[in-house]
């Protein structure tokens, strides 16, 4: 008999950031012997951040299961988080994949399933110690591994980190050469790519323009937290 | 009176390589005092490689002129050049634009476009040589500028090649903010992202599996270089 396809779901919603989805799905729809499935909450057509607009989703809940799991970032991500019917889907679909991945502020999603207490996760450089409110371990890294939990930091760590999985799925070997097909030689024009090394003027005017939105994204971070460390309500209300 | 809005038109169709597309538009969607409109040959949706489906594309003839034209690359990208419906509405919205632009093989579309004719232009690494079928000049470099004529090399050439465009456009601090709200602090897990680098056998694998496809695109390019050198019709027709 056959081994059966890997499937991959990778899981997108309203005002994702669609590179952190994209890039990865340039590498994870290569992969061979593997499926990749584009899921969203209801299915059918899902509009990211930037106006792009994906057709023909499937829904979370008709996929019965998968292999790996990915979750883009975006600024959504804080309120999906806070979205009982995608959290139920999300959590199910993870429960029994063998991979967690995630790229940028994904690793909240999953952070969010409860599937990475005393893990570490990288995420997006501006938002990586929201993942304490959940029980994970921020890491710094591009690509963070932590057994089969495999996440990377902001949008275009997304390249590096589906290299990582590929190599991981389909050989050293295979990931290379993808790597020489997708001319992945980066050159940035500037080097400001991190808060570490970018010009503290720069870093201060993108600290500036995130004041605004970062007290109702924490917001909705607390609460989804509040949510996971409560007991169930069967057990609050449970009265034998 | 308000200056007009810079319009960036992006031309997509169907088989283009979706990265090359979408990690230039995650830059040029967010230039300020511009808009990014995303074009097709027939407008609606328009399904790249890899499965991807992007919903309501403006069709080319529906827009009168653009500031900034882009062209990502694909496989398709030879197959474009000899469509001629296509290739009337590209010429058109390439001589009113400022800037011609393209990621990839889409250089070749630039190309076909006559654009290209004695100006330095970058390509995929293993597709740069077609350039010269149309008078212009394989540039090795990862970003090519030639005037206002600015292009990216394969795949992921697009976010060095999106980040240039975005600093001409809005400036350097701008360009160096972006870079850091997308974490662009690239670190690829191997190196093997161009050919001089890459190991032998890798390079020996990508061109092996290149084998198949190569003589038909190579077929269509010429064909398409063959009718821009020709005489136009009307000259050919003319009696008096």
């Amino acid at each position: 008999m056959a081994e059966p396809t890997f499937r991959i779901v990778e899981v997108i919603y309203e005002g994702m950031t669609q590179l952190d989805f994209t890039a990865p799905h340039t590498v994870f729809s290569r992969i061979p012997n593997s499926e990749t499935i584009v899921a969203s909450k209801s299915g059918g057509a899902v509009t990211s951040d930037g106006g792009l607009t994906f057709a023909g989703t499937r829904a979370m809940a008709d996929i019965d299961r998968c292999d790996l799991l990915f979750f883009p970032g975006g600024l959504a991500a804080t309120e999906v988080i806070n979205d009982a019917a995608f959290m139920t889907e999300a959590k199910r679909l993870a429960s029994g994949a063998r991979y967690l991945t995630s790229v940028c502020t994904g690793s909240l999603i999953l952070a969010a399933t409860s599937a990475l207490k005393g893990r570490r996760a990288a995420c997006h450089w501006a938002w990586r110690d929201m993942l304490t409110l959940f029980g994970a371990i921020p890491d710094p890294a591009r690509v963070a591994r932590d057994g089969d939990i495999i996440t990377g930091g902001g949008v275009t760590a997304g390249i590096d980190f589906a290299l990582t999985v590929a190599a991981e799925l389909a050989g050293d070997d295979f990931a290379q050469a993808l790597q020489l097909n997708l001319e992945y030689a980066p050159s940035p024009p500037f080097n400001a790519g991190r808060p570490e090394i970018a010009p503290p003027e720069i870093l201060a005017r993108v600290r500036k323009n995130m004041e605004g939105i970062m007290p109702k994204r924490l917001a909705q971070a607390q609460a989804a937290a509040a949510r996971l460390s409560a007991p169930p309500l069967g057990e609050l209300s449970r009265s034998d």
